[in-house]
Parts: C-alpha cells; structure tokens; sequence
C-alpha cells in the first residue's frame, strides 16, 4: 500500500547517445471498490488514498453525501493465491439508513459514467441522483487574477510530478486561493475522487466555497464529479468537451478551460469570474 | 451521429480583455456497446468510427480476432423517449462460432480493465486472453531517428486536435514509417480502440508490422490493448505507468516513453529499437 511510484530500468536514448539507468515511474495498480461486500467497480489507480478515492467514487455515484453515511472502510483481506494482502479490494460499509444504489447488471454497465443512451440522458442522471445543488450563498466569486495563479501553486505543490511525470493532479482551494489539498493519481477521475472523499471524511460536504482544478482536460466525468460534491468552480489547465460544459451550463457550475498564464476561457457560470 | 466537434458560447479573459465568442469544442457522448443484443459496457466518446470503437474493444476483451468473428454492427433504434436514434447504442452481433465472455455480474466489473485483484492478475489476464503472441518475424526493427519523427507526424496528421485541443490522438504506423491510420477521440483508449477496430475490419490483425503512438501516457490499458492486437511497439508521448512497463516487460512488447525531440525512454523490447 502506498506504492505512489516504482523503480524500473529505462535505456535512455538522446541525440544518439543510449545509455540504461533506473527510472521511476508511477505506480498503477487496480482497485476493486465493494459496497458492503458486494463487487461494484474496478479502477485501475496510483496506490494511496485508497479509502478515500473510494468514499469519493461513492460521492459521484451518489451513494454517500456526508460522513454519517459511511460505517467504515477496510481492506479484504486473502485476495492473492496465498492469502497475502494486496491491498487492492476495499470495501465500504454504509451506515444503516443508507439507501443502497440498485446494483444490477444494468447498473453495473452504468458505473464508470453515471450515464445514459444520450448526453441529454447523462444530464439528467447527474441532476437527480444530486444532493445539493450548487448552493453557494453569497456567490463565491473568484478574480481572473486569482484564477490565473493556481496552476503554478498546483505544480509547485506537486510532489510526485516531476519525478515521474506520469500523474494528473487535482486541488482544492478555498475562495481566498487557499490550497486546501491536493492528490494526484495515474487517473485524473481518481485523483478528483481522492479529494472529495478526504472531505467526506472530515465533514466538509458540500463543498460550496472552493474551486476545484485539474491539470488537463475538463471532461464530463469530471464536471459530473464536480458537480455531485457541490463543488460551485471547476478550472482545468486544457480543453473542456462539449458535454461538460453543457452540465456545467445547466446545473449552475462555473467551468473554466485553458488556464493558462493570464489567459482563460469561461465557458459556463461566467457571473463567479467576472 | 459524426459530431465530432461543436460549438459554444465562451468568455474569454486575456491579460484582463473579455470578450465574447463561439468557440469550437470537443464532442463527448456516452455509447453503449451491446454484444449481441446485450449490454456489455457504456463508454464516454467523441461520435464517429462507433463501430470501429465498438470492434476494436472487443478486440481488447478477447471476442473479436479476425473479421470473420463479426457478423454485422448496427445502431440499435428507439433510445429515446420519442423513439428517435441517437446513434449512441450499437449492437456487435459476432459469427456463430465464437465463444462469448461470461457476461455476469462480474464479469462486468471487470469490463473496463480486464483485470484482477492485483497487478500481476491483471498481467495474467492479458496473457491468457492475448490470441497471438508478439509474432514479428523477422523482428521489426525502428530506429530512433524513426521514432523521432513520429510525434511531428501524428501532430500534422491530426485533423480536429487544433481546432478543440481537447482530443487524444492514437496513430498506427508501418515499420517503414509509413502513417496507416490515425484516430482521434476525448478518450484515449477510444482512439485506439478505433485504430484497432478499423484494422479489424480490414483483416488486417495482428497488427505484426506496425508502430502505435499515442499523444498522451502509457497506462496499463493501452499497453494491453496493443497486445492484445498483436502490435509490437507501443510509443508514448509522456510517461507510462508501472504496470504498462511490466505488462510489456513479459509480452515482449517494445514500450517507448517520453519521444520528444530526438529524445526517448526504452522501457521494455529494447532490441527492436536499437
């Protein structure tokens, strides 16, 4: 457990000069998510955080909306051929009074994307399956300018992306540009789960006075995430897709692509910006 | 069906400047992949080539080998309310000799990963689904200057990239450097998925002979979609996961990261490039 990177041997190749020297890289492991004993999901992640990114999966499947939701966490134990624990099977056990998600067949085909047959269909699975709306009252508001200095604090606060450069990064900051957190994981779905599941764990859901930024791209997986924690602002450093922006646009989430220096694109909840 | 791209409003902020815009942007769509008549799995994906996609993750699964496992693809009718096609279900119906999956329960946990419990169940799981070997007889050999060239070339090749900036490209190229097929999609796998597919349906696996470069990582899913192709170098723009490397450490695929410049790291199959 917590085997964020590992060593490997690399033959480095530069301008026709080879030579071989040990490498680290990110590790990636799968991670079988149980819901009170029973097979739900597998994610392919960067070790760590594993109770987490788990918790936060549950959040964007809407199953968990606060800490009292949630018994407990544990590693299965006997997942290998001889009885050693691999820490890579973690089961949630909900409090009683959870309302447990229908897992069907159906719903399994449904995990990964919370979606339907159509975008309109995707939309309206996150509306309803959502807990709060987007309740930030007062408005948060957030300055282009204060907007524009995040990335470089998310890469500065960073600690495994310059050794590997394999990980995606997703922080927390507060209104004021605090950083709250930060995780980072081989999938970028992962290490936004891995956020929003610490802050179930510490009672801070919604979380209606933050801005949550990824390093790459905005897709509709991760406004969805957004979304479903009540999170009022999603930056990415790249492109959003246009199915992101058309959740964004109809559940109020301010959606901000192309970070970059100061430069940005608004492309929903313009009002919290500008 | 085709909407690779569409456009939105955007607020753009430059050095404090707003002004508004339409704005290209990268489609994203759910499709749902039924395996004869039935549902298997739902993937997030840029519309266009759906039937490529859908052969080639049944390529990926294990089903589909050759052309002669798939009987016909079709866009399933009725899925929405009104009963108009949304051309995001398609239904792969195979010849009648091939052996299905078990699609259970979980089976369908399973789906996305083919994986295990572990890193190495899920190295097993590629080895004992894998229906070819990594057969390039005699050996493919690329030189790195070969390699070099390839980034420039899938960039040149790549047709919406510049307009959204939000999509993953997946290039398979000759042993001779010739380009053979590009593909660009929101999600990576789905990119390569449909190089793969395509070069099923024109029987053309395994992919002995050819190079696939990818824009972005090397996670452990490319890496075991490649194998199970049979496409013996896998090139990566960026950084590859731990268990990609081990994964083509006992495949015997070639795994090449970070190809930039006339830069590159040889993480695995270091014979065929030097």
């Amino acid at each position: 457990m917590g085997r964020v990177t590992e060593r490997r041997k690399v033959i480095r190749i530069r301008d026709g000069a080879v030579s071989a020297r040990p490498d680290t890289l990110v590790a990636e492991e799968p991670l079988e998510i149980r819901l009170n004993g029973k097979p739900l999901a597998i994610t392919m992640r960067t070790p760590g955080d594993d109770f987490a990114l788990a918790a936060g999966f549950l959040v964007s499947e809407g199953v968990l909306g606060a800490a009292s939701d949630l018994l407990n966490i544990v590693y299965c134990a006997g997942a290998t051929v001889d009885g050693s624990n691999t820490y890579n099977v973690v089961d949630v056990k909900t409090a009683p009074d959870v309302v447990l998600p229908d897992i069907t067949l159906e719903r399994n085909v449904y995990t990964t994307s919370s979606c339907g047959l159509c975008g309109k269909a995707s939309l309206d699975a996150v509306r309803t399956t959502a807990r709060w709306p987007i309740a930030d009252t007062p408005p948060v508001r957030v300055a282009p300018e204060l907007l524009a200095s995040l990335p470089d604090r998310l890469r500065a606060a960073q600690r495994v992306f310059d050794r590997t450069g394999g990980l995606h990064a997703a922080a927390l900051f507060g209104e004021d540009g605090e950083l709250l957190d930060i995780r980072e994981d081989v999938g970028r779905h992962n290490a936004v789960d891995k956020l929003v599941g610490r802050a179930l764990q510490k009672g801070d859901l919604p979380l209606s006075r933050t801005v949550l930024l990824v390093s790459g791209r905005a897709s509709f997986e991760l406004a969805q995430k957004a979304v479903m924690a009540g999170i009022p602002v999603l930056a990415a450093v790249s492109a959003p897709s246009s199915l992101a922006v058309d959740l964004a646009t109809e559940t109020g989430l301010t959606l901000v692509g192309f970070l970059r220096g100061s430069s940005m694109n608004v492309y929903a909840g313009e009002e919290r910006v500008i």
